[in-house]
């Protein structure tokens, strides 16, 4: 399936995506639902043709464009109409100036929390998600598909309907119920695989390269290199945001990487674009404890990643065998950043933190990003001098099983004063 | 503490709010934490000195405005530096063309679903709470306080937080259990009171009138004039995101009335104030058949409405006693529309039908406004030729019980190609 880039090869229409390209090797391939190099076997992604030497007409073309990700649709791999096309249109989420939150970590340069669970269905999944649906349309797929931890099959599920497609996502038999009823409400296929994200993973790339899935496309492993552009629009959000400005220091939760990977790579075409200034940032990785195959590696100095069996509440993170491990590791190392981990308590404690201070309800994977930023400060590795951004990618009513044995009412009474009295909440 | 307005009277700075007003008897008080006319007990609610002469002007500044309710403000009886203080700054949220939905339900003059589920706590309640805080700010008030049947427990927590106030909350010891956990993260003090809503509320006004409850603000009792004031930015929105204009038809959800009658307080505003030109719209009220006190009574002739005992799904719309379901029947008499009811089931039903056809998860209160628009069109009520807008005013993750027992895996399989096979998943 795969096409070797020529002069004559014809593209699908996907706006400045030019080519998929090597990440290892370099070697370019026509766009297609491919996502390994046949030369070496390395990850594809997108390679652009992107629009220069206009930065200032640039900013005020998306400035001029609609509240969501297609504001950007000039440095995506999507049709230029794509804004017309029926789509959850995720995107262009609050950058929530947290001063609350900052007084209690001793944040003095300015501490954002890019919250993802206004998104359609309440995660950072959305934007992935929207991408792909264009790509599959694009290539002619009927059948949308995942693997998921829970979020991406809420994502596809409610994705693939409002765009005509049919979808058959799957999962791990385990999840969170919220999750698994958001996933089935859409009305497509959901499937429960008995084994854990790598184990589902494993399954879906053997349904790819059997007839069975032919027609389908999954936006975690055919459509990948579509897909994970998506998370490049928190890079251009965040910047546009601050006022056209990069963030002296991002903390990212990892669960494949790929979302980390992404922003950098957004960071980096803003910079190429002139719509920053250049200058130095810090990347930060956060994982939680009981899955923390990066940040093993990273304390110890490696490159590879060792993988590891997921045993955390942070399920939405839980992927023991990270695909983007290694650029990980690169891309922390090179910017300067870190990456660290919490464990479950830990990530309680932060989830209610975020709640108690800035009145965001983030999923677990929200209190792993703050668990982390409040362990990097502690540890004196993330400076509170400069403008910090923490990413929560989710939705906390999707992990209540977290919070709830520590958050309930504080008291129940007969309906009188005098019950109240008795109950000790008088002020 | 009501004081009737003169010349002298000292008021508050909150923007065009000019007094507040008896909705019975018109006699004006200063602006203060009352709620109710010391002439006539008439409820009261706030009166304006609102910008007039440049329609064009107008929707200019409100245009550059901020992308939540404060570019509103100049409509808002909120501090002109609103936007500056801390807030969730809910709203602004999707009007979403429902083509999927249109086609389904045979409407052909344009279909749209107002998404209440992006705002910060995934209901329209932010945005009552939103002015209630700005009130309570501006009234020296420390704690924020509210009866609620769940969707208002976790804004009102939410907001206090972000706000800097304390909080303390009252709701039926029933609840869901995702509204209950909601209600309780954000670490204020939530009270579960044995009985429904309607005692809840009947504790609410007692303690107000207590020294216990002093320097307590009751968003939904004594702040309610400014509160309810909230809604009246749906249908800002609704008409600036149809292109400032009005809609034909629109399908609200019933609960106390109020949202219902401050939309179309606002649409009138907006005619008034030349924002939009004025046509014939018609409001139809929505409710659970469990809870159908005001349809009842629009279907019976009657102009008052007689009290019910809640027995609904619909939890969030299960106030048995609506203080202003009278107006709502004037109202929906008035512009030609109509209140109707559907039961659990059918409610069920058309919370499906929205997320299988636009990918939205709505609460069971967005089941009710989509079956009741579902039904309207079969009774030849509601016009399918006209541009209708239908109201989704909560999020259905806080109200899985609903379709949970319907809404699992298609099937639970070992992870291998045989077993997908054997499943019958094949396509």
């Amino acid at each position: 399936m795969a096409v070797q880039v020529t002069e004559n090869t014809p593209t699908v229409a996907l706006g400045p995506a030019a080519a998929l390209s090597c990440r290892e090797c370099g070697q370019r391939f026509a766009l297609g639902p491919i996502f390994a190099c046949q030369e070496c076997f390395g990850p594809l992604e997108v390679a652009y043709d992107l629009p220069s030497g206009d930065p200032e007409g640039l900013r005020k073309q998306i400035e001029a464009g609609p509240d969501n990700i297609w504001r950007y649709a000039p440095l995506l791999p999507v049709p230029t109409d794509v804004a017309d096309k029926p789509n959850l249109n995720p995107g262009f989420t609050k950058l929530v100036k947290a001063d609350n939150l900052a007084r209690e970590l001793g944040v003095t340069g300015g501490l954002y929390v890019k919250d993802d669970s206004g998104n359609p269905t309440h995660s950072f999944k959305d934007r992935v998600v929207a991408i792909a649906v264009e790509a599959a349309r694009a290539f002619g797929f009927t059948t949308l598909s995942c693997s998921s931890t829970g979020n991406l099959a809420g994502a596809v599920g409610a994705a693939a309907r409002r765009a005509g497609f049919e979808s058959c996502v799957f999962i791990p038999h385990d999840l969170e119920a919220g999750k698994v009823v958001m996933a089935a409400v859409y009305g497509g296929d959901l499937v429960g695989i008995e084994g854990n994200y790598d184990d589902v993973n494993r399954f879906c790339s053997e349904l790819i390269g059997d007839p069975l899935g032919e027609g389908w496309g999954f936006v975690n492993v055919n459509l990948r290199p579509y897909y994970g552009e998506g998370s490049k629009t928190l890079a251009y959000e965040i910047c546009e945001q601050l006022g056209w400005q990069l963030p002296d220091q991002i903390v990212i939760p990892i669960a494949s990487g790929s979302q980390l990977t992404k922003i950098d790579k957004g960071l980096k075409e803003l910079i190429a674009l002139g719509l920053v200034e250049d200058k130095p940032y810090k990347i930060f990785g956060a994982q939680a404890e009981g899955c923390s195959p990066v940040s093993t590696a990273f304390k110890a100095g490696h490159d590879v990643v060792r993988p590891q069996k997921p045993d955390t509440i942070a399920k939405s993170l839980a992927i023991g065998n990270p695909a983007d491990g290694p650029y990980v590791l690169d891309i922390a190392r090179r910017t300067g950043g870190a990456v660290e981990d919490v464990n479950d308590a830990q990530i309680v404690d932060a989830i209610k933190l975020l709640a108690r201070t800035e009145g965001i309800f983030a999923e677990t994977a929200g209190g792993v990003t703050v668990g982390v930023t409040k362990k990097l400060i502690e540890e004196g590795v993330l400076d509170p001098s400069l403008t910090t951004v923490v990413l929560n990618t989710g939705d906390g009513l999707k992990t209540l099983d977290a919070v709830a044995p520590t958050s309930g009412p504080t008291a129940t009474i007969r309906p009188n004063l005098d019950a109240f009295r008795a109950a000790g909440l008088a002020r």
